[in-house]
């Protein structure tokens, strides 16, 4: 068995754990693995290295990937998936693993039309918006992360009682600044899941000045429908004449050392990932689904959209007092 | 309505989370709300304080807990629960959360014999060794803990080429050594679910140093058969020879700020304990068991042994190549 | 004696560890000592509180200033300066401790000429843009907070070999950009007090290209007179035509526990303000200058102009090889 | 000019930086460089690779050393000294850069009695235990990490109101346990230079006690005269009845991403050997004293007694109130 493995899109911490588990796995199994460099680019252009046991020694600390990443324009062309599907024969490799997001499986899908090896993803993004697992590889790091940057300015909000607005990840997704948002007793939560009305927003702001507060926390979701931090920002200072501080936590949140949870879950899903192969299976997303290891068509995991957890929505103003 | 909170036994970080969601979910229901100091030992003496919401502000980012703990052998004496008791009724407690593992369960249990208010328990302990919850409030920040301190002597053990036996917290349980261990790339990892042959051990280190390897951790829960690190590291000696440096990570391991995991979970317990109690249940822990808010009676917490992950046992030996 | 204290201005990590040191050295001479909260506003409107030594217990690890801290434009004013003075009359206190930046001891230099108290000012800004020490409490822990926000955005720039810019704070002086830069091994820094040309750095950054860099991280500090990250970003990008991906590390860098280095800088700096106190000096900054304590006038502080260390403006291009 | 680069003795947080700076400003001269494999064993048994400026990259922010570190009882021979003399005639090494501690230094002055090229040290050790330089590399991020270590443990002694004895590293030289102590607010420091009686330590203890303090923390040097911490705590309990938790924080201040502060202090010295070696120097360690670079002969970085700061030492008691 020839097996490859490439990391796509955006980094997430974890990705070099996954790597690391898929490949000692599939070597336990006396396979060949080859490293396919900058994701579809270098399957295009055969950037693709053998990889032994010892090649992914020392690597499951390290956030980015050692394979590096890219997002390939034309990898959406058909050309782009000819010269692919090329490399893929002349290396004669029969099976890839995939580990990305959903634009990374879009590609995986259309690959898979034109050549029949056998194709499994692993959901490697911080965004955590792929149905099909509970977590992708790369949530909680991020999580983590947002978590410290907003608790230091706390530090600040609480020392110089201001109304602090922070930007948090997520894409389309509002997962990270649930989590993270609660996590840190933000007083108020934007996700783009829910409509909040700005004005109730600032309602609440206001009622809890009343009530002695002397400083604030809102997190905000990129990808909110009322622009980003600093356009929520002024909206708010139109509101209330109240001036923000807004700070975008930006590209912080995608890297850094993987939490344990993070390399805990990479590892599993790289090994399972050989599991599957060795099955036969194909097509599909392997993921963790209430503890429980399992896969899912990789149409499905952008086709269906994953739900924050309604439990956790409802706290947000339960705990806000 | 009148309820009371406790933490119990040996600290973990996320209790302060725990501690003001429950009270801000109490406070909600427009319920009162006394803390009690230091354990059971408080509820002996009647050290109670009404808490309002407000009380439990700029808390959930901090380990320990400021209610405190203790460990109370008075508890276990007929007197000692009858004071109890006494305590609870005289300031007309209707209902009893107790933060803890399962020392602080059977303290529980007892009490109930006597006392016919509510009580509820919340899995507070770094070990993980409580049946009817995937993870204990505690536990993640434990093994990411331990992960750094493991990544650490990771650069001496490799600069220096040596092996490294390191000994992590659990108890009789091998949670934090499989996760910790696995999330570090330990070569090997001894918990006291499974009896390990040190002459094995031994054999599958020096195979490792055959085939390349200068340096190798061992990670080795408390609670082994065969002594701690310190006992296991001179019979490692004795079998090969080499010397060991050892590492016992001790009380760093149940302090520090909990992570975000720790704190979702520490919220969701918290918040749910008084739905529970809202519900009129009692005699139970809340928990969450695949993704699920659950209710288990308190005596199966401790009756019902926990397994380890199988799948992550197995990858053990696929992983050390 | 009684000596009053107070925190000023942005607030650093470690002013609270300079608190701590200064209350209990002055304890520890029996004098009577007050905390004003919310700097020159509290001292206006007569926000006083009497402190011991155990109201600074467990405070010396967190970010942020117990005692509040502001901007204050009444302070600017005559009537404020007046109020400022009654204020201190009315509680008897013979001497002001003052933890700021230069604009507090504007205010400090302001005050002195109407009141005939002691007033010693502590160098408390991460900007450490203060003459008269070498380092300024919050600086050293504000360079680490960049330093690891800048290790995590490296792990990105190499995963999808991209070029990134990131943003440090500093007002006008480069010191944090200098130091955060070169230990993070960025390819170019920014700095106020050295005019680079833009054509230049892209110069440069399109020889690293050549020589096969995948990856480049610019380091600008706040107040360069090309602009702000983004302006740079927008010129660079129409210079070269490549794509910068722009970060702001922003508040996070104000918060958080400080650094070893900063707890023991505010720890000398706080018992030693209350030593020069006792001899009777006034109107000085304590600070650390080649690793003796010294004074200065407070208005050196601000007149001279510290310099950035030039052995390392010169390793900058030595190093980026 | 052919340079060779070597790391001794333990490793420290910082030899990275240290090794890439001195490899790049000697490139920089376009002088040939060399590194030795695992110190002077390497020297011995000709384990020489070349190294250009790429081979350092991306690795100032990791612990340990890429170059690999021993202690080496063979290079206290005759015979040693003499191979390594002849692997540097065969390479035909100039000069030799040594980075590492006081045994290091021991070997470097042997080896320059029967070699004549030029020797440069630099001073890489957490013990921060040589003259001729402030601060050692490594030692700030030892402190550091030691002093995470206790505020962690701090949550703990707080919660559960005990005493606890920390042991810290430092050989014979109590920099560590004087910094990381008072950093982090322990009521008591042993150090190796100042002779506690435990008698006394144990009375203060009782004092704090009874002024209504429910938790202590003593730091600990190694290398005391009263014994390691396990056995002052025995003494204690004897002499006091209280039991005390140990913790020997071990090897993990040795390991860990450097500080900014070490990065710096590692990257100015590299460049400065080199520095050195061009104007002609040999035998001498460089390093920063009061903020400037000097060299000092290689004899006195052991000779002369470092002595621990004397205003830190007398704010022990101060502080602990």
């Amino acid at each position: 068995m020839r097996v490859a493995i490439l990391t796509s899109g955006g980094d997430a911490p974890g990705m070099n754990a996954a790597i690391r588990s898929a490949v000692r796995s599939a070597k336990n199994l006396n396979w060949s693995v080859f490293g396919i460099k900058r994701g579809y680019r270098g399957l295009i252009y055969g950037e693709l290295d053998e990889m032994g046991s010892r090649s992914v020694s020392n690597i499951i600390q390290h956030g980015g990937t050692i394979l590096r990443t890219s997002r390939c324009k034309e990898f959406e062309t058909d050309e782009g998936l000819q010269q692919a599907k090329r490399t893929l024969e002349a290396y004669g490799i029969q099976a890839l693993i995939i580990i990305g997001g959903d634009g990374s499986f879009h590609g995986a899908v259309a690959l898979a039309k034109i050549w029949d090896g056998q194709i499994v993803g692993l959901p490697g993004t911080i965004d955590n918006d792929l149905f099909g697992t509970d977590y992708t590889i790369g949530y909680d790091t991020a999580v983590n992360t947002a978590v410290e940057a907003i608790d230091k300015i706390r530090d600040t909000a609480e020392a110089q009682e201001r109304f602090f607005l922070i930007e948090v990840m997520g894409r389309e997704a509002g997962f990270i600044a649930l989590e993270a948002g609660l996590s840190s007793g933000a007083e108020e939560i934007m996700v783009p899941e829910i409509h909040s009305e700005l004005g109730e927003v600032h309602k609440r702001l206001m009622q809890g000045k009343q009530r002695g507060k002397t400083s604030s926390i809102l997190v905000v979701a990129e990808g909110n429908h009322e622009g980003n931090a600093y356009e929520i920002g002024n909206k708010l200072k139109n509101l209330c004449g109240s001036d923000y501080r807004v700070v975008v936590l930006g590209h912080i949140q995608r890297g850094g050392s993987p939490t344990a949870r993070d390399r805990i879950l990479a590892t599993k899903l790289g090994a399972y990932a050989v599991d599957v192969l060795a099955e036969g299976k194909t097509g599909v997303m392997v993921g963790e689904v209430k503890g429980e290891l399992t896969t899912i068509p990789l149409e499905q995991t952008w086709q269906t959209k994953k739900p924050l957890d309604p439990y956790l929505l409802r706290l947000i103003s339960v705990l806000d007092t």
